[in-house]
């Protein structure tokens, strides 16, 4: 990665030429070197059904090359314009509660139709065949921000694509309803026809029906997503992305098997910083082994009609900045560059007012654009190493979830909690997929997966038996794939495995029950799995509640490592403590070498070069902190050199320090 | 009521035949001798339209018997297969905002369908023909609680029924338009067809035409219950009943009328412990001089996908048992025994897990067998005598207030409020319904009826003449049967019985209102009638706010009795010690026998034999308590002499004692 | 105006004979001259379709007039018999959700359909020829509180004429997607046809849209009562109203253009009573010069079947009613005479009771006509002056606010917190539409109106050239007419009018961002305009944040006058300040000469008279106050002397003084 990209969204078409002319002088000036184009412009390249022209695009895409501006460009389908929307309701996207979306917004077709398919397959061949090849066209986004209005559609050919899916899936409705267990309540199918959408009924759906329509609908947005590629690349060989989001009702990890690289768009609040760096964590290990970008975060506050985000304040979006290409993005791109007049956005924050001002946090984005320079051959030189320990994310459990929340849990705000325990304890970490390969890992994480596939578990398996420490739960492993119960074990192949005896699973009463491990006591909460008491393999004791005496953390040895079974959670302020133990306690034995000595709200990002290491120090949250430096070292950027020990770090500073590695 | 029963659902139709071996050897473990079987069966015993066949269950009901397990069968008809329902939305249940019910969970029919009830007549004929005289089978259960998903129907079925429904009860449309007052905002009508079902509009539907339709549904739904045991009696002496609850959609009173015996579903937590002791109470009433069952509560917790309970603390399953034996309970009966492996109930209790072993709770499970077998030969030769006190509950009462609810006002909390008021005091009591016979009472209260019927009152004024006390209000009387204002006096029939002038009606302010009686002064609240003040009547005087110097309770002799007219609602704490005082006063001047001195959370059931007086004192809140005993008596499991005086009860504990009776 | 009415909702075709006559000889009793009949009694006067009969009215008004008791006639349209509703749903409301509205309450008819449009005009032609020239007809009401239920219908004649009235407006449609800016996400339309209604969409829909179809729904409910009024002057020169609010989804300024005299419906409660208020400093400006009417005010408490307000606490209603009289209220008038017998407004406080006595309140009602006699010849001689200082009110601004409500933000409150602040400073103000001439103003506030016409500039303009004041914000000037944003500067034609430089426009985080002027220093909130500094111009200081350093409050010289900026709002007890003491020094730089001492709570009302001023001093809040006389007067009701001084008000008092003008 020798470039470091500093973008913005672009939409010169709802503009004139001479504003045009106006943005990109201010373009140069605030050091914005790619744009994004096109996602919602297909009524200005397809007026009329048939009338393609992508001509301005062409234009726009190599004027801005003249002046050093490189382009991501876009397919233009979250927006089909009047001529495919009006008179065709059956095309539309339709809601759970049955409505059916109309056209003045976006979203509102249903992308599953075979005309949307064919209409969305035309526009984007001719732009990959018109603009595939230009001067300055560096990558595509396909489509925008897939299901960030919208999750499943019940409409009827969806209804239809449900049945051929099921088919495909379970072969014979006899084989379905044995999977699902549709015995009960009498809901058993004669036909796959037969098969509803999860619509309205008097109370909730059957769990497999549930789950398998949501992960149906994420594998068919894939699908299109898999066909859009397809087509740009029989014209281009630009790299092909899409900007997803774990917000979105789609399965990341197959969503982006079939495109180049990753991106993602993020709008966290200075409080929610963590949220924003889990995102990093995550996307680049979604295509591993290459750049993600950051490809929309706003410079100061997200905004609609309806609500808007607190302004970050004076610092923060640098701190953003530094913090995403030290953790491996190439690109860190604004939402948008230009106000929008119109529509129902008007009031998101931009680089330019819509009156062509620079607005606020415009200085900030200079200031963006200084540190950019500064550390684009630093972060040349260097890469970011995998860690040593990970947490596996699953949009699959995510969905799981949402059938089944037991009390309104839901499974994003779960693992960002989870994930910003080990972030404040300053350990390196990689979040990874279900599919990711294991190797090279020494701790792993896998909470809040209900269904551990057979494939995951023998991954993990083979994981453990190397040596690694594999930490299962809470809420993990309790569900078959079907989304049923386990009718062997409580927790299924797992439990064989492992040797594990769970007595029961029940939802602990955080008031009445107690856990305690590592010198700490914490209520329990949550879904849980109870263990017999083992001398040998009890770590975490039940001591207060009607499992007590009983075990809710327990270790199994697997060739030369273990498996800790988590089956219950700890809560409050004591259970965060016992969870900081037990990361300390599993990390201390595996010999963890990240973890550093840094302030709650700081971050240490390293990154390494052969002889060196590079370490970006970074206050995240406005409030200065400091980290222990144990050997000297120099600061990259003043050149000064640097001594062992307290390094403070004022209020949203950066400092980039470089040890020298040891010859070995 | 020689035996007591303990018994579970089951659902053998869900499992293979060696887990059913399994479970009925765990069955004779736990000591189960009772199951119910068959609600939710209905695909397996008519998999495809008209091929029934039931040899499963009938089976099932003999293999049963001869392991000592006897059965209650249920008819399937809360869940139609989907024979029934693929392709006939027309069939399908309705609700309030015009949505169809789909397939996919229960009570998706619409019971009123005329091809239902052919369907369900068929199913349920076959069903008492086959097992109506098989050993074991020792009752019977109509489909199952019904309207507990779902309130009234919106269907075009339900319309034309209405209509007719209408028909039958005004006769002509302009007696319809005059008892209901539909002059009011030009709604007349001029024909019953263009009555509407209470859809959407504007604003709120009319009072008369929301309650009618409420009563319409109730009267419907029992109306199916009744052609259901009318084909089980052509083949079957077994005793029918439903399991019915205070929270469903109908009216218990009239479900009940053609029903053999009472049952019932409660899901109370221990905070909510009174509401559970409340259906006892109730339902032992229902169908009185005939033993009840708890058809369904869980061994320690309720739970779905999407919420759940919290688990009973260890001891109180046994303390819910011990009460309902001692309250009248012939059955004591969990859903279900063993948890569900699909569907959208997996994570319910259950006294089995999935994977056959025994769960949390199944100890305790055991604990209530051991009682179980204790207690039966002192239940056997005793009786729950008639309390002195009674409570009037209607379900009927809970239709207004569903159409008038005046500020979120809720029947059953209103109603739970008040009755344990009156627990905690130690005062056995009766809640009956509004036909219930009120010969044996001395003191009869009538919170919460908005509509007094002319037969009541009737029934009311005798009770009082004879000696009897009656307390009417709060929130009662001021409305006709057909859900409208009196325009002769504020309170009707009953004001001019009673010789009473109730000078308004108005919310009261209660932070304003003061009310004074038997030396309190508490907030006076709800919608409420002011007497005017009279030395002779006024008992309780307001002392501040706009109506003050009137009174909010007067007292109106009527023969050798008293109609105390409680026409606003004290609450806060001063409002429940005015109450409190208000009860001990009438108490006594009736000279109730049987309140008894006992620490809240501890219970006292007094059971009678011709020689001797059992006390069944249970502590059911888990905190310990004491009882004042008066005389020496005997405790019948230790066999130990008892002293009189204080007797500390421990947590959960139980304790039955006897009292001798002194010859006459 | 030498005639004071004391009226009430009066509807006699629900009652029977007799009661007519009790209801005449109370009338009398409470002092009640003035009824208002006919607004819901459609079926009454045409029970079946063509039939129509309206004598019964004819004759009751005849009744009335013979006991000196006035008629204000109402057209019966808010409520279609069922004859117009049955079987007819294409000509019924349909809400956002699409839900068709049904029979059974009120505003179920779309007023936009044709046959409506048909029906409304010949019954409403009969009322008028048969009851327009009565002898104690003095008045006529079109229909009842337009819009009080219901806001945008979405039927498919709505649609129709949507289409019809864009193309009025815009003439093509490349000048509605241009002037709406259509372009964004392809929303760009080919036809009018394809413009939708604003119904169920993914996301937001565009502000454009949004705004016009409100626009275009309040348009078309203004020109219904406009022909409902032609009709009626056909036949009858009473003078016509609407009961309005500024509560309901009208555009008052445009309804009343073609009626005769402003009336309102309040029922605020003693908390709210700056919003009683409010309304009659509105409404009386709403048609300036004419006298407007209390149309509907509860005697105690508003309350339907589902909810309810407190009751008046004793002396309120004497309070409101001496107020409304002194502010120019002519007629005061409660809903409703008797209570409803049926329907869903049963609880709904009244004069007499549904059983013909006199409820809670009916004493306040005899006081009130006491003071009603005792001022009536004090009014008679004088007049409200118009103030100096103005607020403009805009009901189009409120549909902006629901299109672009920000964070919840509703117009109404915003307003009226802003009006409430001045009005507890004493000073008198009007509140005015925005084409109410600015002529004799001196100070003018232009809060919350988020696009400035080019008209209402111009005017400002005018007035501060001639020496006003003109303070503008916060939030009002930065959206354009069609609800987009400015693409030249900031404030479009505004700010380039003053000469202002707007940096940026953002929503404050109003725990950081601090503003002070004047001395104190507060937190500010909201979308905000932040002007350069400018040691000429700024007034307000932001001292805090992320835009410090620049101004939040600037002025800037216009002829003898000064526009004043207030970017954004203070907030909490600070901004309360802030803003009080900017009101303060504007007030004393125009020289106002209304400001009175007077203590929170109670109110003073200033009217005129050549030769002296007369002061109307009421304490609303029931907590008394006091009122600085600065010199002496005469108390007209007990003719007692005044010293100049402090004069202490007792709770709920009244105090009427008279001050002589000294000879000029």
């Amino acid at each position: 990665m020798n470039k470091l990209y500093h973008g913005a969204a672009y939409y010169p078409e709802l503009w004139d030429r001479d504003t045009i002319e106006e943005d990109i002088i201010y373009m140069k000036k605030a050091g914005i070197n790619v744009v994004r184009m096109g996602e919602f412009a297909w009524s200005t390249m397809e007026p009329t059904e048939g009338s393609i022209d992508v001509g301005f695009f062409e234009e726009m895409i190599v004027k801005l090359a003249s002046h050093g501006i490189e382009t991501v460009f876009c397919t233009p389908t979250p927006t089909p314009p009047i001529w495919y929307s009006y008179g065709y309701p059956e095309r539309m996207h339709v809601d759970k509660n049955g409505r059916t979306m109309g056209h003045g917004s976006r979203q509102h077709a249903c992308t599953n139709h075979p005309i949307f398919r064919e209409k969305a397959a035309l526009i984007t061949e001719e732009l990959a065949k018109r603009l595939g090849k230009l001067p300055g066209l560096i990558g595509w986004q396909i489509d925008n921000e897939f299901k960030c209005h919208v999750s499943e559609c019940m409409c009827e050919q969806c209804k239809s694509l449900w049945h051929d899916w099921l088919k495909e899936k379970y072969g014979t409705i006899d084989n379905l309803n044995n999977k699902w267990g549709t015995q009960i309540w009498s809901e058993a199918y004669l036909a796959f026809e037969q098969v509803p959408q999860p619509g309205p009924t008097p109370f909730l759906h059957h769990s497999s029906l549930s789950t398998m329509y949501r992960l149906f609908s994420m594998e068919k947005i894939a699908e299109f997503s898999d066909e859009q590629a397809t087509i740009i690349r029989k014209h281009s060989n630009a790299p092909i992305t899409h900007n997803s989001s774990v917000a979105f009702s789609v399965d990341n990890e197959r969503l982006f098997e079939n495109l180049d690289f990753a991106s993602f768009d993020t709008y966290a609040t200075i409080e929610n910083y963590p949220a924003y760096l889990f995102n990093h964590d995550l996307f680049r290990n979604i295509k591993s082994g290459k750049a993600f970008w950051v490809m929309e975060t706003s410079t100061s506050y997200a905004a609609s009609l309806a609500s808007y985000a607190m302004p970050h304040p004076d610092g923060y979006l640098q701190a953003e900045a530094i913090a995403s290409y030290a953790l491996g993005a190439q690109g860190f791109c604004y939402w948008l560059w230009r106000q929008q007049k119109s529509g129902c956005e008007q009031p998101h924050s931009s680089v330019l007012s819509a009156w062509g001002k620079p607005t606020i946090g415009f200085e900030n984005v200079l200031e963006v654009e200084e540190i950019r320079k500064k550390i684009e051959p630093i972060i040349a030189e260097t890469y970011v190493p995998q860690a040593e320990l990970a947490i596996t994310y699953s949009d699959r459990a995510k969905a799981f979830l949402e059938t089944e929340p037991h009390q309104n849990l839901q499974h994003r705000r779960l693992m960002t909690a989870f994930y910003e325990r080990i972030l404040h304890m300053g350990i390196s970490r990689d979040l990874i997929t279900e599919q990711t390969s294991l190797d090279g890992y020494k701790l792993l994480f896998t909470p809040f997966l209900p269904a551990i596939s057979h494939d995951y578990l023998m991954r993990a398996k083979a994981f453990v038996e190397a040596g690694g420490i594999w930490i299962v739960g809470p809420l993990s492993g309790g569900r078959t794939e079907e989304h049923t119960i386990h009718t062997d074990m409580a927790l299924g192949e797992l439990e064989r495995l492992i040797g594990a005896n769970v007595l029961f699973t029940f939802p602990m009463n955080e008031n009445e029950a107690v856990g305690s491990a590592f010198d700490v006591s914490a209520p329990l909460s949550l879904w849980s799995s109870v263990f017999e008491y083992d001398s040998k393999t009890s770590v975490g004791i039940i001591t207060e509640g009607i499992a007590k005496g009983h075990s809710f953390l327990s270790e199994y040895r697997l060739g030369k490592g273990k498996v800790v079974m988590l089956g219950s959670m700890p809560i409050g302020q004591a259970g965060d403590t016992l969870l900081t133990k037990l990361i300390e306690h599993y990390s201390k034995e595996v010999q963890l070498s990240t973890q550093l000595s840094v302030t709650k709200g700081t971050i240490v990002v390293p990154r390494e070069h052969e002889q060196y290491t590079v370490w970006f120090i970074i206050n995240m949250d406005g409030q200065g902190g400091s980290v222990n430096i144990q050997e000297s070292a120099t600061n990259l950027i003043t050149k000064e050199n640097i001594q062992a020990g307290e390094l403070e770090i004022g209020k949203f500073e950066y400092v980039v320090i470089r040890f020298e590695k040891t010859q070995q």
